[in-house]
């Protein structure tokens, strides 16, 4: 299968890459490096030691013997996607390319309206490059379990039948997002929902929970193979977030009571996942929906996991309780199904404690990495537009 | 009260500073002129006449007695948006400065992407423009009835209490647009309502159906004091583009087979919606939704009653079914409340009859504005993203 990815540059994009490479597949990709600089526009830069493209590309064709067709470009302008649409001819395109954070998107109105223009634009461009050059091709977007917030009903899968003063209909889930970022992942699920209705697309969204881990199989012992590694209140997202505070002694930073609960998964379930979606695609003018997470947790109950874990390799990890830059329920129901992903055959790794080790174990070699960056790891970007650092909630 | 009018040049927005300005409002507007640029576009004009900025400026002193705070800016920038606030401080923001039509957001990748830049980004300035310079004032924006598709279910007026599995919520109604137009209004509507949420700002949220109509009687017999009436397949809406193709001997154009059912009012009783929205402001903190119309109609009763009205004046009206260049149910339930309104003391008019037998009657009096331009009445946007005219269904 010829398969797209945009975004490849990133966290998720390349061991995608080299996941699909090692299947058999053949991969091109796209990306503009706008994570690279997002995460230095935080005075960050990724835990992990990331080598640049050139280089990248040399360990691929040396582990796989293929040439990445990778591409620099920008995903908001449409030719650049449509020209490399029609000369690649993917059959699926895996759409990774977008501004992943929520507290960037709500810095202020200048970051909420980039994180608009470049994940709407780049979709919006996708799609209609897809309909003008492969209108065949399967279209497996990354959106997030956050596009429906915590509603106190169970969450299905995208759509729900439902019955309403005696009338039944299946309709979309309502979406309750809690950041613009997340917000930009709704408009586009709905943008993705009508371009298969009226242009017979083909379309798998993915609600993603949060994916934590270093490093995956087909990346070998080799360095250059690495993907990125983000610990900054922006890009780092929870357990890689306290993984990288375990390895420097700084205490875990639960927003809150901690009791938000969320679902979650390793780097190496979400690439299953993900191949899944591919290697089983939905059927013409068919718009799906997948859940991917692999447990729900709490907050607090990871920060746990990870102490447990960082104390067993001799760190000596302390938790503390922020106050909470977001506005967002720290006490909610919370049960989504998962459903799908497991019918088509995915073989969940349960081992969350042994896959938060391994990652503080990696990390310990990258301290120094980010030991001088621990500025970023305390947030200040606050849900009310105001940005100073938050205290811990003793200091309230 | 203090009322800023976004999109003061428009349709609506030019009478709606006439109807504040004689309830003793002070009004301010603000406008682009890109609604004269689109209609050019088409090829087409206003079938009424209507006069640049400074003479409606003059009309206005002449009528009220005050002066019209009226600025030349695009809400797509920032500054604009923001220093205008800052100077007027408003009580209230109107916001109906949004590209409004479905077939224009439909033509090709550029007018989507378009669409989406224009109405996000300007909603997003207006929502951090108030939250930085009014965050007491109530947002007044328009959405429309088209957000929510056509559900086999009734619609509420934006939320609805559902059980589901066992538990219950309140939870926002499904969304689900037909055109990338209405998406956006849809990704305004989310975005709108957590503004609320996380900044305490109040908003009402108007899904207004479709309006029709020529005259409020602020304008007087003052020519100068008309709105702009479209007639062409992007800007031109269901009665209106009706009346005028009656007023040239042009058959009706109705799209496929005419059972599409959507709720219609009078450009008299939107004002008198706005106006109540206006002086009954939502709580801080509240978002609100209003369906907006007066009754719901088929496509097929609404040329009846244009034929009717256009005979009964000498004219000589057919009607004629078209391909529908949409994609669209043509035959489903259509039962969405509007009760909110009413409670706050809306009468409606009633008299759909009546009202488009006086806009025939002052379009006949313009019909030599509309006989050369009879080439846009007749669609050539299609869904699919092909620009061919549609043919009649009997030529199919």
């Amino acid at each position: 299968m010829k398969v797209l990815i945009a975004g490849v540059d990133g966290y998720l994009g390349w061991p995608l890459a080299l996941v699909l490479a090692k299947r058999g597949h053949q991969v091109g990709g796209i990306d503009a490096y706008f994570r690279r600089d997002w995460v230095a526009e935080m005075g960050s830069v990724s835990g992990t030691p990331i080598e640049r493209a050139a280089v990248r590309l040399q360990a691929f064709y040396d582990h796989y013997n293929v040439a990445l067709d990778w591409r620099k470009g920008d995903l908001t302008d449409y030719n650049t996607v449509l020209n490399f649409v029609k000369s690649f001819r993917p059959d699926a395109i895996v759409h990774l390319g977008e501004m992943p954070s929520a507290p960037y998107s709500m810095i202020d109105a200048e970051h909420a309206i980039y994180t608009h223009k470049n994940n709407l634009i780049g979709t919006l461009n996708i799609l209609y490059a897809m309909k003008e050059a492969a209108p065949d091709a399967h279209l497996l977007k990354l959106g997030t379990m956050g596009e429906y917030g915590t509603p106190n009903i169970d969450i299905p899968e995208g759509f729900f039948e439902i019955e309403y003063r005696g009338r039944k209909d299946k309709l979309p889930f309502p979406r309750q997002a809690g950041s613009w970022y997340h917000q930009t992942k709704v408009h586009d699920t709905n943008n993705i929902t009508m371009a298969c209705k009226i242009w017979g697309m083909r379309s798998t969204d993915i609600m993603q929970g949060v994916v934590f881990g270093t490093h995956i199989d087909e990346m070998s012992d080799d360095e250059r193979l690495l993907t990125r590694f983000d610990y900054d209140q922006c890009f780092g997202t929870a357990i890689n977030r306290f993984c990288a505070q375990a390895v420097i002694d700084h205490p875990l930073t639960i927003y809150g009571k901690g009791n938000q609960k969320r679902g979650f998964l390793s780097l190496k379930d979400s690439m299953q996942c993900l191949t899944l979606a591919l290697e089983n695609p939905p059927e013409k003018g068919e718009y799906r929906v997948f859940n991917q997470f692999e447990e729900v947790y709490s907050i607090t109950d990871l920060a746990n996991f990870v102490k447990e874990a960082g104390n067993g390799l001799d760190l000596n990890v302390k938790i503390e309780n922020y106050q909470n830059p977001r506005v967002e329920s720290e006490n909610h129901h919370y049960n989504p199904d998962h459903q799908h992903l497991l019918d088509l055959g995915y073989k969940p790794t349960r081992d969350i404690k042994g896959e938060i080790a391994s990652s503080i174990q990696m990390l310990i070699k990258y301290a120094d990495r980010i030991r001088p960056r621990s500025f970023v790891l305390v947030p200040d970007i606050r849900w009310s537009g105001e940005r100073h650092k938050v205290g811990t909630i003793a200091d309230d």
